[in-house]
Formats: structure tokens, C-alpha cells, sequence
């Protein structure tokens, strides 16, 4: 891990000096090889979701898995995306002259090399591997056993779409199942600049308690969304089916609803019909459940602290705004949190109370994404509020130093 | 500590609604009662200064501990600045709305309880109280024992100052000589978002080993200038003797001078002469010394590595610009570095090739300072690669988050 640590840094040192239009040739490749070497990517995830399915993996974690045409599509205009962006690293910006004379300005550069640990989605080679060509960092990516085919083949086009143009080593892929192996990577803070964990408490946790290099958390969405008594009926229900029900193994979808007493009798019923007939398992305290006319599974205590990632939603009934900020004070996790109301005031007091990386109004919390929020694709979204916060992109990926030019100044 | 810690978090909530208006009031009060209570701090700091004498502290440190009226006057004109910068918590930016009319945008927000860990200098008391004010943190600052009645007096006017119109507890100062104190503050993550130390590396490996929290470095600086062949030579030595002497217990004072070896005939003599009149020891190679005219100490491998925070100079000659570059990469903590030339492509390779928070062409490394650089005051300059590098201000100490506003909107 050592010599490979070393290869990233030294790859890193070269990647500063690569110009932007390199770089954009680099991502144009990238994306051409993808999409012609489609077949052989979804023949490879074959096998890590029959292994998977073999495995008893749940339906959550087999769907985040899956590579199909879309997706590989997806992923390409995700690097297309990144390629047409400005230029990042190298720009100089805040430039202002002293009034001796003293010209002082800030420079965008790049971090140098990235450790990243993920699970499951493939995916995220591709959008890392982009965003770290786009912001000049080597990436090492060490994913999880379950993604391991696709990640290799993945791997093997993007060193090849690069190797002409920068050194291939500035994206290094680990498909191996050896902890041994993210141990001894986080004590290299000699060589890896940061680390990043995606995925749950127990990695996040465990990267915290070892590495000897900063990290920025890419820790669980546990989201919610509040239905105000202020709240538009028909945008309410639109919104609860999208957040809940487009994609359910990600983190931006919401795992507990809370919904304003008031509005029970005008939304209880239609929310339990519409979310049933989408096959959503709903767990809901008693008031919920009187207005819904249904039988419907209690929740429990549990409940409030589960990010499901799957197609799961506990619902609550809150007496007040104040009492749904509170509940999210107390078990939301710094990610997506929504509030559906037509009520200014109430929109805005959720706004200045409530610590997320993106708060929404009247919008779903599936939206906070790098790639619906401008950025092209996303490394991950950061929960710590600690360098980046939200969805971290190239930009996200760079660090600002100071230039300070004279003709002999001193310091009086 | 920990209900000390607690009462910080609970301040951090209440200062998120402090507007504008009221934090700058805080500020210029601030101001006022440090001007009209200067005997009092200069009775205090007197004590220390006794104290630390009899105690047989190092020039620097006694240097670096003094308060005077015009360090006063200079810490009062800092908090001034700092009153007058345009607003930054709560101001929004990278507005844009996508094709389907969902507004998105940026907003800088407060870290939140920011614990300072830092050596000696008083007037840092004053510098951190006044950015936590402006950016809408809590701060717990954790001074040293050198300093203690001098922090004391300070953190007792800072708290009369602000308590009119923001919780007092939002500026915490312990004056404590307790490490066990700085080991329980650690481990207290869950009111502490944020650990700055600034000090010396035990002090910074420490805080890594032991914080529960993210940490930014705030480390050593052991600065270069670099006297390329191409340089002029009055300015060479304007900028040598303002680098080292100009003030010689900080950070961003020079430590070792790395000289072309073509430039030696015409600078060596007249900079010995001119360090020797400033009490400058020197610590030269071979080379240099034969140039100098003068039987001066030679240097040892240790030189290179160590920050003198003290009259003293290490020199070494050099063959190339690329062998300067080599011997910052090897022994430079990423601070300032600093190359005097007139060679625009020696120059730009410099600040292509140097790794630190603030490249200086031309300039005396003295100006890498919060102040300087238009930030009013600093927290600190951070060594490290992370949320921030170089000096740290009140806008440092923020991060955006997304504002996601729609008309329930969905994603496809």
C-alpha cells in the first residue's frame, strides 16, 4: 500500500502542471471509452449482481449495484458535464493592490492526493475519476467486494482513456476485500492528503478513530420532510412520493415524515393509498394511523433513528413547527431536510433553525445532489461543516492559498 | 468542562440569530472599553511579564507575551477592521435557477463552537473574540499559562463588552495550566464542532491524536526566502533584513535564507554586516562564510529543520533555483515562502512548484497575516490543506450550505 500511496503522490506532483484543455481532451476520452465499451461494463455487473443475489444482498444494496444503459448514460453525461465546466484549479480570484502598492491575490489548487471509501454503487469510480482529472488530485478509490467486478472494468477504461495524457496512477482503484488494507492506507498521511468515508456509521466511525490525515464524513442521510399546516395539499403529496419513492437505497430520500396535525384529515388518507399502491412500508404513530383508516404498522422509538435505504417511511405527528425543528435537532444528520408550507414566516424560521448540508422548501430533498445542483457529478456529500458541506465537486475538491507579488515590499 | 462546553453550544444556537447591526455594535463597544481599560491590561500583562522573566523565559517568548500601548492600539484597530468588513454570516451567493425553475443557492453559516488551543500571545484573546463575534461562532479559548493574567483581564472586558446584547458565554477564556483539561475538551465532540491549535508540533500532534473533533493545524512556520541569481540586490536585502528582524518571535519571520551561488560575491558581505548590526546570529554553510569575509557559526543538518522563532538565521548556498525548491519541499511547513527575483519565468516557477499557504514574490514573508491580507485580524494561519490555508478570518470561519427553494418541484 505503501509504494502504491507513493504513486498517487507522485502522480499528484505531475497532475499539477497538466492544462486545462489536457484535461478537458482526458475527460472527452473518458466519456467516448464508456460509451463505447458499455457491453463489457454491464457484463461485468452481471456478476457482481448475480453474486450479490447469491449472497443474499438486500434489494436496497442489489439496486444500488445495478448498471444498466441509463445509468452508464448517466455516469457519461455526468463526465460531460464536468468537461464543459470552467476552468477551477490554477484561477486566481479576490485579487485586490494594497495601498503601498502590494498586489495580493488567491489561488485556486488542488488538495493532492484523496483517499475515498465507498460501498456498493460503482458509479462512483466514474464520477471521482472525473472529478479528480477536473480539480488536478490523484483519487484513490477503494470501493466495497460487492462492486468489485464492475469497479475493475471501470478501472481498466478509465487508466486507459488517461494514460496518454497524465499519469495513470493519478486513479487508483482497490476492489480487494482486505480491512487490512484500509488500515494501513489511513496511517499514510506522508503520502494521502484526506480522507473521505461514504457509507454508514460504522465506516465513518472507524475512519475517524485511525486515519492520521483529515477527513470529511460523507456520513448517512437520515432526512426528513415537514408538512406544515400551511402546506399546499397537492405539492405535499407530489413531493412525500418523490422523496420517498423515486429511489429508495440513496441518501437524499426521506426516511421519516412529520406531518403538522392540522393537516392530518386532508392528507392522512390519499399519503397512505398513494405510498401503498408504490409498495412503501409505512410505520406511523397512532394519530397518523386514525386518519389514514388504515391498519397500519406501528412505529417505535427505533424508528426515528433508522435510515432505511430502503422503501421504508416511519411518519410522525407534530403539535407545531417548533416541535418538528426539534425532532430533526435531535435525529436528522446533517443532510437533506424539507419543509412544505406556503406559509413565508414558517419557511423561513425552518431555514434559520434547522443544520443541514441543503435545506429545501416546497422541493424534494432528492435535489440535493452534485449533479442537480450544478456541480456535474459529486465526490460525495459531505456532512461534516468542515471544508465542504453538501455535495463536495471540483470545486469542493481545491483549496485556496494566497500570492502576494511586490517590488520589494516590507512589512513596516 | 463539559457544562462549559455545553453552555458554548447553547451561545453558538443563540448567536445564529444575532443580525448584523447587533454583532457590529458588540464589536465597536469592544473596541471603546479595550481603549478605555489599556492601564489595566498593561498592569496585568505586567505581572505575566515578571512572572515569566523569573521564570527564565526566552527573549521571544517575552516578546511574543508583551502588551504596550501600541500593541493595544493595534489589537483595537484590528477589531475595528474587523467591525467594518461587509457581512458574511447569512449572505447568500452562487444564485442560479435551473430549466425548471427551482432556485438554488449558496449561504455561508457559522461553524459553530470553535475551541482554540494556542501559546503565549495575548492579543490573540482579543483577534479570535472579535472574528467569533463577526462570524456568529462560540469560541473557547485555551491560552497559556504564561499569559494568564493578561488573558484574564482581557476575556473580563471582553465579556462586560458583548453581554448587553449577546450570551457572554459565547467567548469563553481559560487561563487554566491544566492539561487535563485540554484532554477532556477533546474528546467532547459533541458540543465542540471544530479544534484550532496553534502552536508547536507537540502541541499540534497532540490535539491529532486526541481530538474527537476535526482539527485545523495551525503549525509551525519555518520560512524561506530564496535569492535567486536574477535578483536585485538592494531589494534582496531590504527584504532579508525586514523578513528576519523586522519582528523576530512569529511565525512568518524567515528562519533559513537560500542563496544562488552566483549571487554570493555581491551579497554576503554587506548582508553579514547589516544582520550583525541587528543582533542577528548566523548559521552558514562554507560557501557563504568564504563570500562573507567574516568567521561566522557553521551550520549543521539541524539548522535546516529548525524554527529559532528567534534572532537567528540559518544560510544556505544553492546551485539552481530547482535545488531552492527542493530544499523548501524537504523542509518547508507549508507557511511562507518567498523568492526575490527579477526573472518572471524563475518567479512562475517558484509559485508553480512551492507548497505553501502563502507564496511571496518580491514581498517580505512578514505580510502572510490576517491583517495584511485584508482580513482584519486572524484566528491563525493554517498549515493545512483543509477548509482553509493561510490566515484564517471570519469568513474562514463559516461554510455554505445549499438553499433549495421550489414550487413542488420534483425529480424525474
Amino acid at each position: 500500500m505503501k509504494e502504491l500511496a507513493k504513486k498517487s503522490k507522485m502522480a499528484a506532483k505531475a497532475m499539477m502542471k497538466i492544462d486545462h484543455q489536457t484535461r478537458k481532451k482526458v475527460l472527452d476520452e473518458l466519456g467516448a471509452n464508456l460509451l463505447k465499451r458499455k457491453a463489457e461494463i454491464i457484463e461485468a455487473n452481471k456478476i457482481d449482481l448475480k453474486n450479490g443475489q447469491e449472497a443474499g444482498l438486500s434489494g436496497a444494496i442489489i439496486d444500488r449495484l445495478k448498471l444498466d444503459e441509463a445509468r452508464i448514460e448517466s455516469m457519461v453525461s455526468g463526465v460531460r458535464a464536468i468537461s464543459e465546466q470552467h476552468e477551477i484549479v490554477g484561477t486566481f480570484h479576490g485579487e485586490f493592490t494594497n495601498e503601498n502598492g502590494l498586489k495580493i491575490k488567491r489561488q485556486r489548487i488542488p488538495l493532492g492526493v484523496i483517499l475515498m471509501i465507498f460501498e456498493s454503487r460503482p458509479n462512483v469510480v466514474v464520477d471521482c475519476a472525473a472529478l479528480a482529472i477536473k480539480s488536478s488530485n490523484a483519487i484513490i478509490l477503494k470501493g466495497g467486494k460487492e462492486a468489485k467486478h464492475s469497479n475493475e472494468i471501470l478501472h481498466t477504461i478509465i487508466q486507459e482513456a488517461i494514460e496518454k495524457y497524465i499519469p495513470k496512477d493519478a486513479i487508483q482503484v482497490l476492489a480487494s476485500d482486505n480491512r487490512e488494507v484500509i488500515n494501513e492506507l489511513l496511517t499514510l498521511n506522508e503520502y494521502i492528503d484526506v480522507v473521505i468515508p461514504r457509507g454508514g456509521e460504522k465506516l465513518v466511525q472507524f475512519v475517524y478513530d485511525n486515519a492520521k490525515m483529515p477527513v470529511i464524513a460523507h456520513f448517512q442521510g437520515l432526512c426528513h420532510m415537514y408538512l406544515d399546516k400551511a402546506a399546499d395539499i397537492d405539492k405535499a403529496i407530489k413531493l412525500v412520493l418523490n422523496a420517498k419513492t423515486q429511489r429508495t437505497g440513496v441518501c437524499n430520500a426521506i426516511e421519516t415524515l412529520l406531518v403538522h396535525k392540522d393537516l392530518l384529515p386532508k392528507v392522512a388518507k390519499t399519503l397512505t393509498e398513494e405510498l401503498q399502491k408504490r409498495g412503501t412500508e409505512l410505520r406511523v404513530d397512532k394519530e397518523f394511523m386514525i386518519h389514514s383508516g388504515s391498519e397500519l404498522k406501528e412505529a417505535t422509538a427505533q424508528d426515528w433513528s433508522t435510515e432505511y435505504l430502503d422503501n421504508i417511511l416511519s411518519i410522525k405527528t407534530v403539535n407545531s413547527l417548533d416541535e418538528a425543528i426539534a425532532h430533526i435537532d435531535e435525529f436528522g444528520s446533517f443532510h437533506s431536510e424539507c419543509i412544505v408550507s406556503e406559509d413565508e414566516n414558517a419557511c423561513n424560521q425552518f431555514l434559520n433553525s434547522v443544520d443541514a448540508s441543503c435545506v429545501m422548501i416546497n422541493a424534494s430533498t432528492r435535489f440535493n445532489d452534485g449533479g442537480e445542483l450544478g456541480l456535474g457529478a459529486e465526490l460525495g456529500i459531505s456532512t461534516s461543516k468542515l471544508h465542504a458541506y453538501g455535495p463536495m465537486g471540483a470545486e469542493q475538491m481545491t483549496i485556496t492559498r494566497y500570492v502576494v507579488v511586490g517590488d520589494g515590499h516590507i512589512r513596516g
